[in-house]
């Protein structure tokens, strides 16, 4: 599901005191941009399999896994393919955890109560949870192992805007991106041009790197020549008002071009590291269909069957040669099983509640995850009008209100009908928004989007639904952080308790990532198979 | 399908004298980016219908059309929505002109008589001519008006690399555009930031300005703070070396970051502008299953039976009343086929070896336009090394040599086989490569690839196919330019010759794109239309 900015992101990860791992190996072969991350990764995770048993034994251990979140169905389809006897205890009554597609019909209830059911049309859906992939993370490796097809997630769009309605450099504008990138790398460009010429960073610059440096930034910010002071005075990079086409018709260069101080104050520039982040450059990709057909796939493949849902966990308890889990089913029954070995792939949250003989240390250690409130909502519209009337086909637009961004969606096309995102936030904005009904949270993002664009953003609508992860029972947070400084917290949990183990993307530098639960699962896999191969 | 560089587009249209057209009522609008650019083009064009006519008269006019590519296909398929009598004589045996795409089966014999015959397999192709569709081209109006299904052309990769291996700087090595831009921007950053810091930049930045700045740069350029001279030291926006992922495994940020003289002197920044063009910005989009769905789509529209293939004009003449072409048919047969309008929409090159009665003027624009070398290869492989090993899935890589890039696919992501575009390169490169017979083009444009991608970019390929427009029989050249400073010539064709219209791209401000060619078309369509109205 992915923070809304690579700052907050980096914040969290930071606050994760766990040193480095094998990376020293691979560092070397880092230079320049040739090291070979995919195999450094597929090298480093290896599938158990049957034939990794002495001739006679089996891979038949019992595993319970608790929860069938991407990091818990991960582990059980891992230790499946070595035969390991498999089973999840699911509370809610699908697979996913976050991951989690919302269509024409789906309820919602949140933990104060308050029930949602989804009316988008056929075809139309909102990914509640995780919506984009990056190229580099192992999911879209699940993605090709389980046949998900996959398409592309528009993360990044000229045509979206920038919509600083608190700037009085803006008088409260939307600006498209595009518009915004060509005024902030030509006055950049300028001034470091005209500092370059003038000898103003001769202790940090040779000659010749004066010379090739502003040879650089006349093409990257469209500037002029010396003789007019390399002055940046707008260029056809910031969009037309009237297109060019034929004849004589050579366009309209849309202008005016806002002052160096109106720019700079505008602080639309602070949006361009968003599109640098690691995990957040283009290309992402999104399943075909919904996000859902991850954990659906993944489901399938550990086997339906060997999936308990309505099974809400109380207690776990580390025996001397396994563990067992003491829990609720779907008609209200207690019971209890028993395993080899038990993986809790649930929010630290959910995990603080539960009974269990794993320690003092383990119960505050999981007490002191941090858990992030996030809020979605999903707008069906009966018309794409970002696409016919204003150009935007996907992408993300910034504001500075509460909505924190809009996304236009990036399946269905020139399709009748359209969902956006119409609020991805966290912190501070989730918890103002979920403290109020639905009909509310819907009528205060209509009237943040309307003044971006225009009253169709409210007339168009036809339906909408919300989610407050950190109000979704069971779930109960976007995603989790560490305290700072260093957390003692995080290497603690991230060892098994007996034979309890936890797994889970807040078990991981990757947090609010898919990969960082499948990450995850794939540790823990490892150590339980590794266990049982020198046992 | 749009030259390799803004650069190469910019000058081409520079050329182009035109005076700026309907401009001046909308660029009022244009401010801060709020103009309605698509509306201000869809209010300029008005398509023919039956009711224009006054009662009792009917749009039965006879228009004869020379070509059946983009601009011809338009025109009739514009004319014929007022009931115009359209018919389209083409010389090939397909619609589409350059809009092709090769599939197993196509067949191309060049000018000079070498013939190929493409073997890719099923679901595999090569849009050999346009490629990528902006949002902003009336092209995508089109693809929904005729329901052609879009998906996105990733026409920008952070994976993708930047080659230049005759940097002594890069050691010969390439660099992910992630990488590239993580260094570049952060120097830069940190330059301006020393600058404006020690009030190099005092006469054009005011104390607040100053301040804002420099808080932009640090997040832009993901440098250090004033205390350690706001350094650039490298970032994970840089790349992972080893991927981060769960327990201990915090990654290995890729490293080390070269100097600065050494990324000024690499100049992987002159890349950087390709993205912020108009009309190469992402997001761009193509047709699902190939380009030529457009084309397709239009001559199901305009009526299979109104196209005449295999047509060869020879004349054309102008009559008080009307004109008449005179081609030779499929079967050799001369023959004359009269109207009263004949739209010449096919290349400058083309038009000028007619016979005519058309003026010396019109005979010596015909020739003025200069056809520029075009050549691209389709590379199918077995595998999708560049999505398994290199996690690349689509975008474009850039390099120094005379491949001038390689574009992996953006369709069939994580199938089994896949088709790059080996090279898209045009004048002396397009030149040198065509004067080869194909196996040497391909032998030539593998050997390039190794450097960038090992052995595996020979030992995995499997079929192959090379065009070279500038020797393709009836198109010749890529796309033209026209003689600068002004070109009165581009006037002069852009007028009536009696009843004779010239159409294409070539007449149009948005050359080598088939936004021209449709516009170019709209706008003989409204003149012929309203001199009709008129009589």
């Amino acid at each position: 599901m992915a923070p809304p900015t690579p700052a907050s992101r980096r914040s969290f990860l930071r606050s994760v005191g766990a040193a480095g791992g094998a990376g020293v190996l691979y560092s070397a072969m880092g230079a320049l941009g040739l090291a070979p991350v995919p195999d450094a990764r597929a090298d480093a995770y290896r599938a158990p399999r049957p034939g990794d048993f002495a001739p006679g034994r089996t891979g038949g251990k019992k595993v319970l896994v608790l929860g069938a979140g991407m990091a818990g169905l991960a582990t059980a389809y891992e230790l499946g393919k070595a035969g390991y006897d498999c089973r999840i205890l699911e509370a809610k009554d699908r697979p996913g955890g976050r991951n989690w597609t919302v269509r024409g019909g789906t309820r919602l209830t949140d933990l104060d109560g308050r029930t949602q059911t989804a009316s988008f049309s056929r075809g139309q859906y909102l990914n509640a949870g995780p919506a984009r992939l990056p190229q580099s993370h192992v999911t879209l490796d699940y993605c090709r192992e389980l046949g998900v097809e996959l398409q592309v997630f528009a993360n990044q769009n000229a045509n979206a805007y920038i919509h600083h309605e608190n700037s009085p450099a803006l008088a409260g504008k939307p600006v498209r991106w595009r518009t915004a990138k060509a005024d902030v790398f030509g006055y950049v460009s300028e001034l470091l041009a005209k500092a370059t010429d003038q000898g103003a960073l001769d202790a940090r610059l040779t000659g010749q790197d004066k010379e090739r440096l502003i040879s650089f930034l006349q093409g990257f910010g469209a500037i002029k020549g010396k003789a007019e002071g390399y002055a940046y005075t707008g260029s056809d990079r910031r969009g037309y008002s009237v297109e060019p086409g034929a004849g004589p018709d050579s366009g309209t260069v849309l202008g005016p071009v806002p002052s160096l101080s109106d720019v700079v104050a505008s602080g639309v520039g602070q949006r361009f590291a968003f599109e640098l982040g690691y995990d957040q450059a283009m290309m992402m990709f999104q399943p075909v269909g919904g996000m859902d057909a991850i954990p659906n796939a993944l489901a399938d493949a550990v086997g339906r069957n060997r999936i308990t849902y309505g099974a809400k966990a109380l207690e776990i308890k580390d025996l001397a040669d396994g563990a067992e889990v003491t829990y609720r089913d779907a008609t209200g029954r207690t019971r209890t099983r028993r395993a080899d070995f038990v993986v809790a792939a649930v929010p630290p949250m959910v995990a603080a509640r539960l009974r269990h003989n794993l320690g003092a240390a383990v119960a505050s250690a999981l007490r002191s995850a941090v858990p992030v409130p996030v809020g979605k909502i999903g707008l069906e519209y009966r018309s794409r009008w970002w696409e016919t009337d204003e150009h935007i086909y996907g992408g993300i637009t910034a504001t500075d209100t509460d909505l924190a961004t809009i996304w236009y969606p990036s399946y269905g096309y020139q399709g009748r009908r359209g969902t956006l995102v119409g609020y991805y936030h966290f912190g501070a904005d989730a918890l103002a928004y979920s403290a109020l009904p639905h009909s509310q949270r819907l009528a205060r993002a209509l009237g943040r989007g309307v003044r971006i664009h225009g009253e169709k953003y409210r007339d168009e609508l036809d339906h909408s639904f919300s989610v407050a992860w950190h109000r979704t029972p069971d779930i109960e947070a976007g995603w989790v952080g560490w305290p700072s400084p260093a957390a003692s917290e995080y290497a603690l949990l991230n060892r098994p308790a007996g034979h309890v183990y936890f797994a889970g993307d807040w078990l991981s530098h990757v947090i609010a990532w898919q990969h960082g639960a499948l990450t995850s699962a794939r540790k823990v896999v490892t150590e339980i198979h590794e266990r049982v191969l020198a046992a």
